[in-house]
């Protein structure tokens, strides 16, 4: 299943260390606990909505940004999906078919 | 102050429309409280990462489209939130201004 919260957390963690900032700062800045913060980017906290709009401020970029990233990431995610079912099961198998049909050409 | 979960509740809302569904329809196959999934597309319940991908899948609507459509949304209230900034207090002062220089030429 995929989890909108850890998307959100690893967003939210690349932004601050491509600002440079770290957690006690940006912690600081958006009035949140440092441990809450730090739960949210691992994605074991949900962040409400408003510390959500605090932590986006606090990092100087637009929650628009976050929320397209995390939805740009979850599309990657959800296509990754997609493909093990496309895989067959056993792939020495499906390898020893491909070999003995071009030998056969 | 934007808030997250109030664009999540109107995209799953408009979704649902689209599909032509009803919130117990929703409800029920995304085995949520049909009261919880109200307050949720009216903006007034957080929806846990589990209840999005549940209502998601009950959507039929991938969450990465959910979630791109809620950046755009906000994007479009940030950009709303910029502009009053430009436009001044005094409208009618403005004008005045205006008209008083066309008389001008």
């Amino acid at each position: 299943m995929i989890l909108v919260r850890q998307e959100i957390g690893e967003v939210l963690r690349d932004f601050r260390l491509q600002k440079g900032r770290t957690l006690r700062q940006v912690a600081g800045r958006a009035s949140v606990a440092l441990g809450y913060l730090s739960e949210v980017e691992r994605g074991q906290k949900e962040a409400s909505s408003e510390i959500l709009a605090s932590v986006a401020e606090a990092l100087d970029v637009p929650i628009s940004t976050i929320m397209r990233e995390v939805g740009d990431r979850i599309s990657v995610l959800e296509g990754l999906q997609v493909f093990p079912d496309v895989v067959p099961d056993d792939l020495a198998a499906l390898d020893r078919d491909i070999q003995s049909q071009l030998s056969l050409r």
